[in-house]
């Protein structure tokens, strides 16, 4: 059997990936009492005098509600919530079993931005905190805007800034290697979209020299004649200092870091060569990336990484969203702001020790979960430093 | 201790009662591919192609939403989303302990009937059931009728038919003992509530000769000067065929099946006498019944049910709802229609065999775990019977 098949009849012995279970026995009549009737009255009034008690007295301290509406799921676009399910569980158990956090999948029958932010508004009383998921761009930005406004818990698109702050950690482990500071580089990235958006903003908020983005009409820039919608007028304006125009080539002459999110096989060779010294390469297109590792090595990019398991540096985002949650939840931040994100990349790259730092490995392996562990910790600590913890 | 401290103490020690775990293994790099990415995107695509699969390939088809708005929480009242939040986990986990059913409580921070609607609505996708809780009445009735109008799955207010269902197998039972028959029976109703009014639409339904209704103002006739809302003006146009007005203990004379849902201590011994013979009496109001259960005996009540487990009889409501949602999501029913009711009131009554029937035990105990699976085949079987089973 392959992938697909194994994959399927996973899926179908278990009926799906996630369970939920009592944390209480229920086998006397004292039991049913405590749990249940009349007992469970008591945490009931003390939650109504004093709302914080919730996390006293319920899962609510410790439970995600991981939320989509289908229309960006994996490489397959808009299949609606039903077909969503399987990676919203996915994402449920990847939580649980990285991060120790409760996650329940919730596939929303609507793609209107307006009735998406009201349902999870309502729903939000249940949790302790909102990810979002495979909610395509742009409106992805704007919904996850107004609900962390609204919500008084953290709310976070883990396609936008899962992804950025993987790829920010490995962008942190390659500069010490190469010994370059973040704020002498130039950085192209490729695709716009949710993950890109949030990758090029983090580096320009965290002060790179020099951001150019490329769509598939080429570098964005306010005179060029090729249209953009509001989100890419606002990116173009941010970026490219130069205002200058051209294709993904040009955008790459001297770069010292090219990041695509995009579309496979789309970077040549000589698209590598012309790139400054020691160029870092994040190829992330899925299946196949914007230039195979082997030929990116090859034209002289001295660090690669992929969103594929079977090469090395894999930009995968459970090395993330665990942890981040997991430190959020320890201190009741009310948001996720840019410095936690900022703490669970250095979490994740500070993983590797500078002894054991090469080029091929600035990125901790996926399956290692004691990266959620220091994530959370750095996260948690962020969030105090901020004063968006609340305990 | 006592029953609230022991309460706090096991909703603190276990901060809430619910966990969601996995049901695959994730260590190595082959379960990360098969539970996630790449592998996920199969079941994915199946269910694309197929809305059905759903149930092949996700925990679709065994998870049920424990929904409420926090508007009538055990006899507490309106005291909010959060604050409901022990009932709905302790909902869930009697769903998973009786019924090996998936359960998660989802408390919606809006009270309007519209908004509930639509946020169940979108959220229908994720879940195989919907069970509406502790949600006021009467705006409760057109919550559970639109809802089950609108959406694929069964939808089912326990509040309601929870409670009905276990007092119509009380009923059943009572007189089975007494040798009545249900065409023969006068039934006073007293607190045409959500439990109330669905327990005297069953009996209703189900051919006895007289139902009488009394609210606080006596009885609901149609020419009555006190206040009716239009539930209540319904309810007093199908009941009370004489159209007869008074109070509660004009209602009572003669009857043969009293029924409370209402305040403790309101029915006197006198009321009692004056019902007929072998007369059956549920006072259910809680944590005091409408009239105790020795006074009741002594008044000459024959059989004599209450919600206190410190009584016999008692009418509890997990004797029902666990086994009616696995018999409809066994044959994946669109909804749970009055055969499935009944059908689950007569598993109930089932359950004790004739020669073991007795005045004091004519419902089985709340603890018995083998009540859920008989109430899922006869509720299963009724469904089949009614077309409303997809499988």
């Amino acid at each position: 059997m392959d992938t697909n098949e194994k994959s399927l009849a996973l899926h179908k012995e278990n009926k799906g990936k996630i369970s939920i279970e009592s944390k209480v026995s229920i086998n006397t009549r004292e039991d049913l009492a405590l749990a249940y009737t009349p007992g469970v009255a008591e945490p009931c009034r003390k939650i109504h005098e004093d709302l914080r008690e919730a996390y006293t007295y319920t899962s609510k301290g410790n439970l995600v509600a991981v939320v989509t509406d289908g229309t960006a799921v994996l490489g397959l676009g808009d299949i609606g919530p039903e077909a969503a399910m399987p990676v919203m569980e996915g994402k449920a158990i990847l939580f649980k079993e990285f991060a120790g956090v409760d996650a329940v999948p919730i596939c929303l029958d609507t793609k209107i931005s307006e009735e998406i932010i009201q349902t999870v508004r309502f729903l939000a009383p249940t949790f302790g905190g909102i990810n979002l998921e495979d909610i395509s761009s742009p409106r992805c930005f704007e919904i996850e805007k107004q609900l962390d406004d609204l919500l008084p818990i953290p709310v976070f698109h883990d396609d936008q800034h899962g992804t950025a702050i993987v790829v920010v950690a490995g962008i942190m482990n390659s500069l010490r290697l190469i010994k370059k500071e973040l704020s002498e580089i130039k950085v192209v990235l490729n695709g716009p979209g949710a993950a890109g958006t949030a990758i090029i903003t983090m580096l320009m908020d965290m002060g790179i020299k020099e951001a150019v983005i490329c769509d598939e009409y080429g570098i964005l820039a306010g005179n060029r004649p090729e249209p953009m919608d509001e989100h890419k007028k606002r990116l173009a304006q941010r970026s490219n200092p130069q205002q200058a125009n051209g294709d993904l080539s040009d955008a790459m002459k001297g770069a010292d870091v090219f990041i695509g999110v995009s579309v496979g096989g789309i970077v040549t060779r000589e698209m590598i060569q012309s790139m400054a010294n020691d160029a870092i390469v994040f190829a992330m297109a899925n299946p196949i990336p914007e230039i195979m590792y082997d030929e990116a090595k090859a034209a002289g990019a001295r660090i690669m990484g992929t969103g594929r398991s079977d090469f090395p540096n894999q930009i995968n985002n459970v090395l993330a969203f665990p942890g981040i949650f997991k430190g959020a939840l320890a201190v009741r931040a009310t948001t996720i702001n840019n410095e936690m994100k900022v703490a669970a990349a250095k979490a994740i790259a500070d993983m590797i020790p500078e002894e054991e730092l090469s080029e091929d490995y600035i990125i901790p392996d996926a399956l290692n979960k004691k990266v959620a562990e220091q994530v959370a910790e750095y996260v948690a600590q962020a969030a105090r430093n901020t004063g968006v913890a609340t305990i």
